[in-house]
């Protein structure tokens, strides 16, 4: 498991150290490239998947909002053909493919370029990359898999009444923002279910595997939040930066995906730290249980030691016939019972003591309610 | 306890991932709406509750100052119509029905928009949303459930000799974040009271109640600094920025207000650090008791181990007649008093050899007064 | 003690949440008012004490420097009218009687107000609030008690060549924060005198109050450090920007007032850093100790118990006439002697195993000199 | 191993305190000096190695790009010689001889002096100083050793229709920083794997060792942090202010490698975390495992102490033909059944207590699965 | 040596709090003053001891640069009198007597006034205070002992032909500055040995004083930290701000100076993460050969008490004669090798079994290479 979880962001760039850069070398293991062409207006809308870039030809231009959602990146010719057609610049290109960056806005000058990351399928370890260029009158995303996909954006375009019909390309680049940070809310709130799970047995619970799972889980909070915050920052620099192509009313609606992300950097530093105290919390009442135990322990095996050493010496074998001083009480009348008394009584005192010292069951006086 | 504590403040958004944004789903949870409508200025003053929202089109632009407060946020329906008259912001309005915002201050064409966070019932728990419209002539809030409220404001209203009745609506804007500020310091009180009382179990005591108390007390400031902070950052905005509904009079009681949130989160700190170092020093302490029981034990059993292997000696069954080297000792006229008094012999060496070693009961130089 | 510590500047403010801002509350425990006014310029100085806020009125403007120094809040109503004379803010007169506010620096737009902390008598425990109002002649001084006073710039005043006579209302305030800032020193001193005999304790003994101590120092300098870091701000504040009322000359003794600041905290970091160190070696230290001396127990445990294995093994009772195999070794010459030579060399074997796994007296190389 | 990676960036300055700045002494460790000049432009390009500077009047102006590759730093007169042919200054020349620079950007009237750090033959152990200096139509670089040389950018430069050929002498400065900054890559990836394969070992394993390793990993990666750091300040201010000597091009290829620094920075902290939850959660699963083996000792000595005692108490040799009452058990007919009985029925009903107690073996109820 | 160290920079003012600022005391233990006067220019250098300040009436005006070299600061009276010669402000002169400031610039109107700290004799106990004031053709410096001296710049001085000597007051003032932080270094480096040397020792070494030891590296690491860190600040501030009387080319040379700063500060901050790993490597690795020790020392005790009670039930004094349950063994023929061999059973099958539960002995898999 742990070997997936820091899979996720492997830091190797796929061209070796010293290559000039721009040099694209597709992921082996990336998905079948797919590619979904959408043009749309406040009155109609079309929507086709292609497989060469020429096909584009017609598309281009014809629409006030043309946009391209390429899913999987195996095909690299064909997403360089694409960036040719919209003159993508070659350093934004490898970003694209090669997908371990982090979330960043670079202002190339005919189009911003977004990097992004999002969660797909609702679980961590499927963290994507999403790239996104904005132009004039277009819109290219590119994602790795269909695990992570665009179809309810797909569906809010093809209702004609909805505000992103009307607007242009900068409100469909915010729609997919807002995707892309909405989709951390479900993972961070399974998080929360599984702390408070765990607080529960935190106290009560030895179980070793507790751990580990808090251990688990800050892992997980650790990648949220490595993926989260370059998120914040690439907002941020989005709604205070006044780029060309991004208007001033989406501006307004950034800033709400801009306090999503805020209130997701948020909720993970709570959680880190609920995550810490629990570690803190259950390491100190396993070792105070621990301790308990132990003193127990110790305190009968103390009690029985000195007891071990009375019967020792009613088992000496003096020989009592040749003096009066070796081991009279051997012959006592009630010398057996003395002596199961002489031990009770050495028990019945430690106990006693120990008890007085508040090493066993000592009845305490009650904190505050705190 | 630990789960209605987490769920404070959930981080699920209403509606799901890559739905357009504003779109209104009520809280199931949420309370039924009650709508007070306050008109007022210098001279007259007249409130009344509504239904319907078109009840207010008589309010609307009757009075120097119209405040509308809604408690309860179940009728979504009702509180769209109002937002309608107003032109409230879809976005803004969102967030007044979504309760998991941080404090934040937005600045819409024609009114700011306030979100914060106030304390319900003197118990952290009851953390509820507050949020508020300030317009050129109105004063819009909006709260979760009667449990937090403004009667105190209200009444303060009907004193026609009030300041806050010669005042525009910033002032009564003021007049909401002051109470919502206020109402934390009860609840820091009752954490401070409680940390003290700590303080004085933490040394002496050993019930393990202690560190779970603790922690719980780390966690709720945990969530007040979570509350505050933004409030503060949000105060600060609103005095910082000129914004055009906030006139330079009231900005002066803002920095008051501004004042009392620096001396919550100073507050909030440095009982974190406290807590922290509580912590440290109840578990040392413990662990310190512990380690001198587990010595004590130890000595005891040291000690008596030795003697039980002289018993065990002298309980050999050697065939003394065969040689005379064989127990010589069992014959001796005074050898059961000559054992004894070995085994007495060894133990008080032993005690004093351990003594000297300081392992047990060593007389101490005292530290310094410190 | 901690008790009398965690009250120092409890957070409550006198007027209930929701309260119009301005409603004057005396402490209940707030000492006796005594009100002693200072006229004065390069040439001539005139002192006296008042009971009635009327008997100012020959006072103001009669002066190059009037000095109304107010000792003791209770009587509110006398702090009142003397507000009104020279016309402070409301908001500002409630910091005045509210004496838990932090030190701040605020314009007003005749006057500048400022808050800071002092020490009195000497102990952290008698922190209080001084508060001053600086305008273009006059100066106004409020302080809680006689614990702590201005009898030293009393001094200064009176003698004629003084540099504070032939200067502004602005030159009497910096003295007046000086004498506050110079009061932390001797506070600081004596806890750092605390630490370094600590220091020579901490690695020597096992004294358990020893940790009480470090958390008692740590605990007064986090108090310190919140009372003096704000005051730093203030001071930092008082040069950056250009306030109305305080000339250039007096700047430049600001500033050094501010670099007695800065040393404060720096001093007050490092104390914390080395009682943070202490605390840890002095744990090390402990805990070092007391596993040395748990292994030696454990190890004469170890050894003597093979031994009574020995013992019991001889004191079997078989019926040794019935065969050749039953315990000959009881009927043996040197029975005895070989058995507790036997004994001996169990022991001495163990003893030198243990001593050559280095788990007693191992010989150390000697750790470099550091 | 430990002893190597300290000295890896000694603080040591080559001349002795109070020497007049700019003084060059070899380090008597640096390697022999070989030079390589490339000259080139759009159309054709020539090199050759030298060994004096003379050699190098030819080739300045010559070229519009002139590059002088300087490894290993032994021959200071000739290093010196070069220096004066392009009016370097003498403190970024002593800064080129002095291998213990962090990295950092300086301009110099009539040149750029940027000093780095780059990762030699794959190990930490061997960083590397690499200086550069950029004029209008010059690129000098020097370096330490050839384990770490720039081979690759030749070839690039070789290669007649490369964007570097066509480019000025500020891409061919790009082109070395990116070699640099890449050349960390691998080492992260190797460290990132050491983690991923202790991580498998941190839970279940006790092999000392573990501690050392990850310690040594943290160790490896607190010295790349501290090398990456300053290099990503270093270019930051190469994009952010605006030198002469390069063009507005190559400062989108500076913000890409910037983007792999802030990428290096960033994996390493959360590699740091991470390795610091590993060493958290070892040393948590060593405590506990080595707890529960004691306990499960303790708990069989425990038992098996009192059973001893019963043993004691049937071997004293108590005259019993005098009374009795001195151990009648001894001649009862199922005297040693009902004895050994009695031990069993000791040890089931200790042994149940603690199990009941949860001291062994307790059935646990499995935590939620995280 | 505790002592030694905090008494370093004590906070201790000379004059009582209120006093009037500018009083000066001299410190009782300030060492005899030494005045050393040089006068120089590019042709032309001449020096003097002096005794009185009259006697620098000839002096002053009379060179390009004139440089008052004071070492100890005994006698008030004369660096006074030499203060008034050069129109010295109180306050600056305060800072120059009063030896515990941190090191800062400030700027008066004809003078720039200098506070650093150097290391004197190479040991940290010793740092001393050296103060500058820079006009426009004198330099004036101030330190406490001869123990830290200036002869190397006198040295460099004395050199006609050196950069200083045709330059102005500024380029001494630099080397000052430049023979002040050179001389961090070799203490630094003396650490970091001190550092490394204890690494070997950390892991494998059990030596109590090790805690110490680095406890005492950080204590020194830290208060270099502290001198360290306002002097990277003062010279940022020398270089930053545009003072009067530092030229440009100087401002290079600052910059250099500058630079070394920030490679202490960096040094040191990794020194200090180094020294808390080891610290921590250190205790993980006691604890852990701790833990193995009482391992296996318990493991020996739970196995032979187990034999204790076999023995003892063959030593119990059944009436054999009574019953035929009564300890038939006693009278079996191979009776005695059976228990024996029972004990060695026992014991064989214990630890069979605690080897497989991994309790002693357990072959390791070898953990990955790190």
């Amino acid at each position: 498991m742990s070997r997936r979880r820091l899979k996720l962001r492997r830091v190797r760039r796929r061209s070796p150290p010293g290559a000039p850069p721009g040099t694209l070398i597709a992921d082996p293991q990336a998905g079948p490239s797919r590619v979904r062409v959408v043009g749309y207006g406040p009155d109609r809308i079309e929507s086709a998947d292609i497989v060469r870039a020429a096909q584009l030809d017609d598309w281009i231009g014809a629409w006030p909002v043309l946009w391209v959602d390429v899913e999987g990146l195996a095909d690299v010719d064909l997403i360089q053909a694409i960036a040719r057609l919209f003159q993508l610049h070659d350093l934004a290109l490898e970003d694209v493919i090669n997908t371990h960056q982090r979330a960043k806005v670079e202002d190339y000058v005919d189009h911003l370029f977004l990097v992004t990351r999002a969660i797909g399928n609702g679980e961590l370890a499927a963290t994507e990359q999403v790239t996104l260029f904005l132009g004039r009158d277009f819109v290219l995303t590119f994602h790795e898999t269909g695990g992570w996909n665009l179809d309810r954006v797909r569906e809010r375009l093809a209702r004609s009444q909805s505000v992103i019909r009307r607007a242009g390309p900068d409100h469909l680049a915010y729609a997919v923002l807002d995707t892309v940070v909405d989709g951390y809310f479900p993972l961070l709130e399974a998080l929360g279910e599984s702390i408070e799970a765990l607080e529960e047995h935190a106290v009560a619970d030895d179980d070793p595997q507790i751990v580990g799972r808090v251990h688990s889980i800050k892992h997980e909070l650790l990648l949220l939040r490595r993926a989260v915050w370059p998120q914040r920052e690439m907002l941020n620099a989005l709604i205070r930066d006044r780029f060309e192509y991004i208007g001033e009313p989406v501006r307004v609606y950034l800033r709400d995906c801009y306090d999503h992300c805020v209130q997701l950097m948020d909720t993970i530093e709570t959680y880190r730290d609920v995550a810490s105290g629990l570690m803190e919390l259950h390491l100190a009442s396993v070792s105070n249980r621990m301790n308990e135990t132990m003193k127990v322990l110790t305190v009968i095996a103390t009690i029985f030691i000195p007891l071990s050493v009375i019967t020792g010496i009613y088992g000496m074998n003096f020989d009592t016939g040749i003096s009066p001083w070796n081991q009279p009480e051997l012959h006592w009348y009630l010398g057996y019972p003395f002596a199961l008394g002489l031990m009770l009584a050495v028990a019945v005192v430690m106990l006693w003591y120990f008890r007085r010292k508040g090493w066993i069951g000592r009845p305490r006086r009650p904190p505050p309610a705190g």
